[in-house]
């Protein structure tokens, strides 16, 4: 690669405010995009209605090329791609649990999970999918324009190109608004991790059956709805790039560009618009919170290592499913899927069924007018990098019945129990259906309202929005139950300042 | 923990450049430090007449405490605690050199290496430390005022307790200026890493025999003497935050605080104080820059695992080291030490010995008056994820001779080939003297000069020093040979525009 000569000052890129203000448009002049949420739900459904796939639970020794290898026990594939199911020993001397052992995912192939980005009249649009996954209790939910494993991209299994790949692969003849490798559930994956790429392009883009521009006002209106936008759609709009100086904000410089969002009322919204704003300030300085997570990451002692599935204690395998002895957690079980809607027509796999109905929440507190929401540092057995930021809350609550008390979780109740005008966001979504059967959380953003002091035990901090963005530019910083609810919590900029329907 | 009243914007810790224009304080104003570098070198002096070590190589059978465990040939210590030496085994089949076998060192503690800051008459002083180690050829080097393993911090033998330290363990009773986690020589260690800190003080701290005050621009001087100022010392060192908006830049707003740097003459210093401002711009925008890394962070191919050092591959043991057949690489060996000035009297340990002496080198080049450095991205066997970012040169030049030429690094005849006046750095410092025994590498920094296009290989990228400066306050960016030369870059920002003598 050449560039021009030295001497020349054009060579160089000037710090932007452009991108985040071409976003601050999409959100909200929602009714600027090409095609209104009535227009794209009409689109959908008719999708939805002409996709005629049959995904049907069987037993293990109905899988096809998937085989128990012996004498270990492990899942795998016979071509040695996709990914294997193992066994985990976890083992942390100081946790309320000091050692377990589990089933887990093991695909250390990193995926890309990419969203196209084109500006129509002025207002960028995100180029959508209506997308099969056998996980999905409704089928068909929102993906990113690309979501691709490397066994995908590279055709192992033979099927038909990934289009749009192109515009992710060679990102650089465009503009890229973020690129970061992010951790997937470290409970159910073993140093899973998949590239989250965001591309603006000014190429005409070809628009292909199944695909559907939305602007990001429109997603994250459709954020509220139950199930539909999928986990890798919501871990890419985490990362959009949404901090920047507020002109009529206390930071404000010379060439900043038109106001990004409105500050002065008392809505939601609007704390949430300080919040992004690095010039509003924080509760804690960036210096205190490196020093916080760097401890925490340092300080862990817990390690995880793979063991042989067959060696795994305290789980039984049966004809159809690998189980916890006491019936909680998830199974790992198989599935058959018949499609026309993907690059290959028919396939089995096995798949993470979990038991119950997860629960993730923020909970926010204004401070001086700024939104802060209390973060929790924690382990998961498959993180690659020992700790990473968690929401308040994150758990299955009917797991907490096997558990010693001290693994429940603190502030479960201030989230449940919430009144009805504290609760921001409220809205049960899917974990990725590639790899989870029928697997939902109920994702949360919960206000505190009480003019009490701001309690922070150990493991937890109140950041501001601008904080955790930066942050999520990052790897391994914000797990992706966090990063869901990063996504759910830019909705609330929304033009209707938090009604986003 | 608990905080004020979250209606108080008092609350609020705004964002701030005071730390920057007080470590800008501490380079320029040199002279007005507590001490002279005269007196400071007397005192060293006077330290070093003092220190009395005696540091002997000895076989392996001499060594106490350590063994080489049957039937894995893993050269271990009997308390299972410090390091241990076993062997590595490296796959990469896009490499030059697809697959070899070494050994390594396994040290899974995280250490602390910390800096005390405390302002003296306005200048912020570094507290810094006069150690002997066993590796270092002249015993006695700089270090940081903590510079401890969790061995040595938990006292697992049974030595006095190491000063300072809770200033650290405690750093949120102070002003943490950086804390994070910093990789070490991916080649010789596995997955290292210790947590660099700084911490300013406004507490009465006693001074220590041993320790001295220094302002960072004395710091600075020191670096260019040879084998003075530590690879630790140098690692924290790159940490310093010196990136801040420059009043009289583009960029400038209200409330920056008295201007930092001149950027106005035709020195190396100004157009490296550009660097420092994000508002003169950079060669590449910050997503490009995160799309080249992160592409070859994902795309990356090689794995790494640790095997029996009994069963290393072209490795041979003799009574006294263990050396590659070929005669090139390192060898491990092992050291008698006797002392008065450390934790511990006397100790025996397996050591790292070079062959060899490393050339880590910085291409620099002004783009449109802004300085940028050439990095290159690369693997090390040990990196825990993969890759980061170098030095435009990093190499043992001898050790080519058995290499495969496509593995000869690009730009090494650029660099010791320069005019003396593009050469604005160029110093022999000594690697980690804990576990590297008189392996000591050439550092450099070289201007490009000639009017020619910019070329940049697909695993190079010209960065300024501002996104340099904001990558180290993350984990596993820039490698310990890159921030040792980030340490040395900011040292040209010094009183006489790069003479630091």
């Amino acid at each position: 690669m050449t560039h021009a000569l030295p001497g020349s000052a054009d060579a160089l890129t000037k710090p932007e405010t452009r991108s985040a203000a071409g976003i601050a448009r999409s959100i909200r002049e929602a009714d600027r995009a090409v095609s209104s949420l009535r227009e794209f739900h009409a689109w959908f459904a008719a999708y939805v209605e002409r996709e005629s796939s049959e995904i049907r639970r069987i037993p293990f020794n109905k899988l096809k090329g998937w085989r128990f290898e012996e004498p270990h026990g492990n899942l795998v594939h016979e071509s040695g791609k996709f990914f294997s199911v193992q066994g985990l020993r976890f083992r942390n001397a100081s946790g309320a649990v000091p050692e377990w052992d589990q089933p887990i995912i093991n695909q250390p192939e990193v995926g890309v999970l990419g969203i196209l980005v084109k500006e129509f009249d002025g207002i960028p649009h995100c180029l959508m999918q209506a997308k099969m996954e056998p996980g999905n209790h409704n089928k068909v939910q929102i993906s990113p324009t690309v979501q691709a494993t490397r066994s995908n991209y590279t055709r192992v299994h033979g099927g038909r190109p990934v289009p749009y790949l192109d515009f992710f692969r060679n990102a650089s003849r465009h503009q890229v608004l973020a690129d970061v490798l992010q951790s997937e559930q470290g409970s159910w994956f073993y140093r899973k991790r998949n590239r989250n790429i965001i591309v603006a392009t000014s190429d005409d883009v070809e628009l292909l059956d199944g695909f559907y521009w939305l602007s990001v006002g429109q997603l994250h209106a459709l954020l509220s709805v139950d199930d539909l936008v999928n986990m890798d759609s919501r871990s890419v709009m985490a990362c959009f790039p949404l901090t920047s100086p507020s002109p009529s904000g206390p930071w404000a410089f010379d060439g900043a560009p038109a106001a990004p969002w409105p500050v002065e009322d008392a809505s939601i919204g609007s704390a949430l618009a300080r919040s992004l704003d690095p010039g509003y300030g924080a509760l804690h300085s960036p210096g205190s919170v490196r020093n916080w997570f760097t401890g925490a990451r340092g300080g862990f002692t817990g390690e995880a290592h793979l063991v042989d599935l067959g060696s795994v204690r305290n789980w039984q395998r049966s004809e159809d499913r690998i189980s916890h002895d006491r019936g909680v957690f998830f199974d790992v079980m198989a599935v058959d899927v018949r499609t026309g809607s993907r690059e290959v027509a028919s396939w089995t796999q096995p798949m993470i069924e979990a038991r119950g109905q997860g629960v993730a929440a923020f909970l926010v507190q204004r401070i001086g007018g700024v939104l802060h929401v209390l973060v929790r540092v924690g382990s998961e057995p498959g993180f690659m990098d020992a700790v990473e930021l968690a929401p308040t809350v994150q758990c299955t609550p009917e797991n907490y019945a096997v558990l010693p008390s001290e693994a429940a979780p603190p502030f479960l109740d201030e989230v449940l129990h919430a009144p009805a005008d504290a609760v921001h966001f409220d809205t049960v979504l899917s974990e990725e259906g590639g790899r989870f059967f029928h697997t939902r959380s109920r994702y949360l953003i919960v206000e505190l309202r009480a003019e009490r002091e701001l309690v922070e035990p150990d493991d937890f901090r109140w950041l501001t929005v601008h904080q955790l963005s930066d942050l999520v530019q990052h790897s391994n910083y914000l797990n992706i139950q966090a990063r869901t609810l990063l996504a759910c919590l830019h909705s609330l900029l929304g033009p209707a300042g938090g009604e986003c329907t």
